[in-house]
Order: C-alpha cells, then structure tokens, then sequence
C-alpha cells in the first residue's frame, strides 16, 4: 500500500497538468522551499478528502491508528489545539459540564468558552522543589467527582505534563467510566508513550475515551500535526466528527498529512530502534551528570517521560532563565523552556549522540563554575495555589463589556480575561473569577521578581528596580453597571 | 530586513543545537520530506510567535499588509476557514444576527452555528445559463437590510465566488456603513485581486471592514495559508485576536508562515508580471476557443476574474462531469471541479505557456468531435433556489437529538444536519429549517440526475437505473418528542 507521500511523488513526476489550487502550481521556480511545493496539492481525483475521508487518507489513519490500537484515528492538521477544541465540543453539551485539571493548555479553557461550560477543577497540587504542577490518581479523580455540585459530562487530564509528570490514567479511567464520564486525556506531550521498555503506557492503552497526540513534540513529524483517537461507547463519534471538521482548514495541507503518513510509517518499522535510542540517550545524560553537586537531573521516578531533561539549578546564584542563556549563548544549546529555577530540554530518537554529549558536557562544567561561587540552596517553599472563587461563567465574563482597573484598585472585582504565569503557564485567574487581595499580592510579587505575567498591562511607565507600583498595572476586569 | 525564511535556512545552517521541539530535532535522515524538515521549529528566541507576534512574524505581517493596505493583517495557517470564524465570531455577539448569501462556505455557517447567530439570507439568484450563483449589488443589500426583522450585526458577502463572480464591494460596504453594520468579505479566491491591469480591485480597497484571503489558491503558497485583513473602528480587533488565537494551532508550522512571507515578498517584487501573465494566459484561452460552437468559455464580461477558466459544454452530449473526465484521462489536465454542465479550471501567473496550449488544444478538440455528433443545446432553464421556512436555530437544531427519516415521510419535519447540492456547493437545506414538498422534488431529481447531494443516507441499496425510491433514502431531522 504505497503512503501518500509515494503518491504526490508519482504525481509529481507523472505528466498531469494543474488546472486547480494551490496557485503556485507546483511550479518549483516560484518558491525556495521546493521541496514542499512538491508535494503541495488541493483534494483532486484520487487523492480523498480529510474531512470526508475513504481513500488514502482513510488507510493512512487506519495505519496510525493500528499502532495506538484506538476505535478510530484521525490526522490533525490544525495542531492538538483542534483536537482539544473537537474532544471537548464533543464531550460536553452546549452549558454542560467539565472537570479538569488547572494546568490545562489554553486550548481547553478556549473550547469550555465556546461551549460555556462550567469548569470544576481538580485540587491544584505542586511538585514544590521545582515549582511545577503534580500528576493525578484514580483517588484524586474520585474525591473531585465527589465533591462537586453537578456530575461532570467529562473529565479532562493533561498526561504526561510539559515537564513530564504522568497521571494514572489507568485508575482515573476506571473512575470515570464507573460513573458513566467521558475521559479525555491531553497526552500532546506522549506521542512516543507505548513505543517500548522505558516508556510509559500510551492513555488509549490505558483506556481513554478521547486521546490527543501532538505528533511534533517527540516525533519526527512537521510542527502542527496531531492525531485523535477515539475508543468506547461514551463518545458520539459523528459528533466529534463535525468539531473535526468545524475547528480545521477545509484546504488541508498534504505536506502535513504525508508528514503524519511518513512518521507513523517510520514508527511502525523502527519505534523499538527510536525507544532504545531515546531511553539510551537519557540514562547516559543521569549517569553523566550524577557527579554535579548543584545542577540536578530529576531521574524517571520523578519525572516519568524520559523525553523530557528538567536541569534544576539548586542555588540562588543562578534562575532557571539565566541557566538557559548560558546553555544558549555559550554552548549553542537551545533548550525548549526556562522555569524560576529550571531550563527543560527536550530529547527525542532523532537527536545525535554528539548533541547529547554537547549537553552532557555544558551541564557538568556550568556546575564546575557554580560549585567556585559562593550560593546557598533554593528554599523549597511549598507552593500553594489555590483557585479563585467563580461569579461569572467563563464565556458571560469574557463576553462581558470590560474595563481597566489598576491592581490596587481590583480587589473583589470580577476578571474580564486570563491572568497567566509563564512559565509553567498556569492561569492566576479565568473570566469571571473574583480577584483576590492574596492574588494581588502574589501577583506583585511575582512581578517585582521579574517573571512573565500575561494579562497585565502597563499603566504608566513605573518599573524601578524591583519596586513595583501596582496602582500604575492594570487588569481587564468586568465593567461594573 | 531579511524574510522568515532566510531566518529559518540561517538557524539551520548555524550550529545551534536543538534541545526544543519539534521531535524530528531537523535531522534530515528521518524524511524524505527534507526541505520542509530542514526549516521546521518552534517558538525558540528570536523567531516570534505568531499568537502575540513582535518580532519577526509581526515584520512579514506588515510586509503583507503593505501589499493590500488594510489597517492590520494576520497571518492565517488554518486557512481562511479559520479567518472565517473569527471575523464572525469578533463581528456578531453570541445570539447575534448576520446577513448572508446562501451559498456562503461551509465555514461561515460554522461560525454561525457556534455563536448561535440568527442568519437572515440575502434574496438568492442564479445565473442560469451555467446554473451558478450571481453576484450582490448596493441595492440588494440595501433591500435585504430593510426587509430583516432585526438588524444585522454585520453582512457576510463571498466574492469573487468560486466560478468568478465579483459583487460590487464599494456600494456594499457604503450601505453597511451608513447603517453602521460590519461587512466581511471572504474573498477567499482573490487575493490576486488589486494586483494589476485587468485584476478586480481587492475588497479591502473598496472599503469592507474584515478581508479574508485565500493565498493558496491563486497565489504561490502552499495549501491551508491565508490572510485576514481588518480595517476602520466598528470592528474590535481584540476581539478578532482572540478568535484567532482560539481557532489556530498554538503550535503554528514555520513552514507555512515562511510560505506566505515568500510569496508576499515575490508579491512585492512581480506583481505586475505576475498579473500580466495571467490576463495573457487567459485572453489566449479566450481568443482561441472563439471558433469553438459547442464549447464556451464565458469572458470577463460574465466572469470578472481572470483565474476562473469556466468551461460551459452548451449540448446534452456531455455533462460537466464528462468534459472534466475527459480532460482528465485523455488530455491529462486535471481541472479543479466539474458543474452540472461545465468544468471549472483555475489558472494564474505560475501556469506554463506549455500548460495553457493543452488545454486550449484539449478544447478545440473536444468541440471539434462534439460538432461531429448530434446533440441538442441545453436548455436553458432559470433555476430557481427557495431558501426554507426557519423554525428553530441552527445552533439548537443541530445540537438536537436526531432520528433519521425517509424522504417521503420528511415532509414538514426540521432539518437536523446540513443536505447540501455539490457542485456547486449550495446548502438546500440548514439544520432547523423546514423540509418541504418542493424540497423533497428537487432531492429526488438530483437523486435521479445522479449529482451528488451529501445528506441522504441509503436506508437500504435500491438503485434502479435512475429510479429512485425516496422511502429509501434517509435525512437527519430533529427528534419529534
């Protein structure tokens, strides 16, 4: 069964004239990236239809799909964010109801605004030493379903986080589907989860209703591919079909699903080879920088997904952000994020060993350097995060007439937007939360420590060395009558 | 000021390494897809970020907007399916009213569907001849506003239309503004439009508040890029931001930003070739199929944009379908889509000389064998096109529970799911609306004409050579309690 890239190569060396989009006409003089253009068609005879698929993009799914081992499989070409979009239209009716945890990804709480759903969370827990969200069990699942005011229409649990936490989602399935609950598992980060020893279980072995792989993040696929799986009887799945086709292009790029073909191809013959190189990769960066006193790798037992390398700088001597500087203009080393006192790295099969080695090597004599200075340990404050009080639904806030309100002044009002702290990207506040005198202050804080606050708008120009004006940073909150 | 793509060939030729998404680390052993490889990333330093661009998103953002002139412009890797969204999504509030044509794309009713609008419909008219829709002038617009019971938040006009009918935008837009409602223009097949001697001015020119783009279609990009432009006050271009935001991968493929920054910049430079080509192109077509008495390619008199080749076959010898099958297998031209009496091509300024006399050629020929056969011209019926009785919302309608009923059993039942006519794409009926005897008539002509009508089920095989039997065939209609 040829893959669709053999396909748009038979086309483009067979003598099939273009008198159809895309414009360029495969014409290879009118672009550098030639070999894109290639491969660049629109629906044409023999060719199918992504949004009403029977042909080679049918078989192309039904491959992806035999080694995830869902009921069904579809490509995405609008990223994870338009399955998460689809998953959670699908999964919840018009006003219905969501449990979730806070840290989702943006494209969660955009899908519960265009559906007003009611969110109920998950009881925010944080890993305090590196400041990041903690994973969940069946156990935390079941108090929360217990606790709150209306019987979720779903659950949705992001596995394994961006730093590499997994949920059980085994136990947390079982939860759910005992009370009759749509299970939606965000795994964008775990496309690689199930390829091999040392790689945690995939959530559609695990029993997920709906899984989102985002293709790009650990597989050698285009950036903006994803796949959808689907598995149960709890999901209408002509339903999730619409969202599908609602929330994508309807002019598909075939770059981007023989991208996704190539990748599901290369890992059905070689994930054993991708896994062993991956988990190879990883235990030699532990054992390599084991002899650092002050740079740490969290190992598996931590931090489950072997892709992810968190490398915590256990000093006030050095933020996580100046870590990833160093990494990046003294060692050409770019990492994917810095975190308060953390820069993660991203590892994958297709990495080099000469890479691997180049990040080896960095770490231990950054550490080398720190061990000279004189630095004491990072307190490991637990973080608290706790969940402002809802007035509003989500889409009545966001949707409402808004206002600026200077900080000291916002107390007690309703937010008219997100307020996000980056990293790790947890929203402060959603729409139609109340702003609290503790968030205000933690909001203050984390502003005179310099860190990325979004949401936050400048006044006046007023930075001074630390000292933060707050009646000088605005917030858009509900306009009050 | 050097271009995305130059950015992205330095970084790949430098020696940073990447520790950072996507999977594939750029390693070029892991594709055949190697050009795109080579320049796929992610949100690393330096390169921006499409969702909160300032850098160099935000420059080839302002070299586009150069180009058309509009107020802003925002790249689009959703296609204009997701500039359709948001512009309805930003210019009409949830439960809103929009004034549209009916034969608007599918992404418009989409849109429609998820901010629950009321859709009051333009009076809709048919060319007859080629039995494809007819474009809008001031006064239609100005009559539908009068004629609606509450005013529209904003009118939604496609133009030019698949087949290259212009309506006239700068009267349009002068009736909107005097009543202080948005107007949209998905011109989706234009975005050549303003380029040159003989192209239709573009409808940002002509004054529309929000201008959707297309740039794949007769543009160098590659497929699913577009552009939306938004201009003057009554649109809240926050508002549009974050429609974009939602309806986007947060994840944006590089390839395709770089894609459109080329081809704005290949714009910049040749436009004027560019456009001269094409007019070439289509006045040869034009001059020598002159002589042809069966085949005819309407002018630009008819069909006001040069990129639609309408190919109408005036015989009952030979459907639409049946010219484009021969132009297919016998002249290995692939046209883009076949009506019930023509082929459609689409030609632009990167279409060879070589390309353009096969089909010209492949023509005369065609004619010259149907002369030799006896046939009758088509009759050229005016098509009429009733738009139904609304009875319930396309947002409460669709999100109904649903039962599938047999043809002959679904008079005056409400429409659960869409039943479009393809070509040309018209929905016959909209989820809520009313299905009428007429209707029922019209389904089972098609049915019998074999065209494709998407929205009937076969209850059961009983194809009969034409006949069809209509307590066979299934829709979807809203549950009756």
């Amino acid at each position: 069964m040829p893959d669709i890239y053999q396909e748009l190569i038979k086309l483009a060396e067979g003598d099939m004239y273009p008198f159809h989009m895309p414009g360029h006409k495969r014409n290879l003089q009118s672009t550098p990236l030639k070999g894109a253009f290639r491969c660049d068609i629109t629906e044409i005879d023999g060719f199918d239809n992504l949004h009403d698929e029977k042909g080679i993009i049918l078989e192309a799914e039904k491959r992806a799909n035999r080694l995830y081992g869902a009921d069904e499989t579809f490509f995405l070409v609008n990223g994870s964010t338009s399955g998460v979009l689809s998953a959670v239209s699908a999964a919840a009716p018009e006003g219905g109801n969501i449990l979730a945890a806070r840290g989702s990804h943006k494209s969660f709480y955009h899908a519960a605004y265009l559906r007003n759903l009611e969110i109920e969370y998950l009881e925010p827990r944080m890993i305090g030493a590196y400041g990041i969200f903690d994973s969940y069990n069946a156990e935390d699942v079941k108090r929360a379903i217990g606790n709150v005011r209306v019987k979720p229409d779903a659950v949705f649990i992001t596995s394994p986080t961006y730093e590499g936490k997994c949920s059980d989602i085994e136990g947390i399935a079982k939860v759910c589907h005992d009370e009759g609950i749509i299970l939606i598992v965000d795994e964008a980060h775990g496309s690689h989860f199930g390829f091999g020893d040392g790689l945690p279980e995939s959530a559609v072995k695990c029993g997920a209703d709906i899984v989102i792989h985002s293709l790009h993040k650990t597989l050698p696929a285009m950036t903006q591919t994803a796949l959808i799986h689907v598995q149960g009887d709890l999901v209408d799945k002509a339903l999730l079909k619409r969202f599908l086709r609602i929330y994508q292009s309807s002019s598909p790029s075939y770059v981007l699903m023989s991208s996704i073909d190539l990748c599901m191809k290369e890992m059905q013959d070689k994930r054993k080879e991708f896994s062993e190189r991956l988990t190879g990769y990883r235990k030699k960066i532990l054992d390599e920088t084991r002899g650092c006193s002050i740079l740490k790798v969290p190992d598996l037992s931590e931090l489950e997904d072997p892709a992810k390398v968190l490398i915590y700088a256990d000093t006030d001597q050095m933020t996580g952000q100046q870590l990833y500087d160093i990494l990046r203009e003294d060692y050409l080393l770019q990492l994917e994020m810095a975190g308060e006192h953390y820069a993660l790295a991203i590892i994958t099969g297709w990495d080099t060993e000469e890479g691997i080695d180049r990040l080896i090597k960095a770490v231990c004599e950054i550490d080398e350097c720190l061990q000279k200075k004189p630095g004491a340990k990072v307190d490991a404050i637990e973080k608290r995060y706790s969940i402002p009080k809802r007035e509003m639904s989500l889409q009545k806030a966001w949707d409402s007439e808004h206002e600026t309100v200077s900080l000291n002044m916002a107390e007690g009002r309703i937010s008219g937007d997100f307020i996000n702290l980056y990293p790790p990207g947890i929203p402060l506040v959603v729409p139609g939360e109340i702003i609290g005198g503790d968030l205000i202050k933690d909001i203050e804080r984390y502003l005179a420590e310099n860190l990325n606050v979004q949401g936050i708008f400048e006044v006046e120009n007023s930075e001074n060395k630390g000292i933060i004006d707050i009646s000088k940073r605005g917030i858009i909150c509900v306009k009050q009558k």
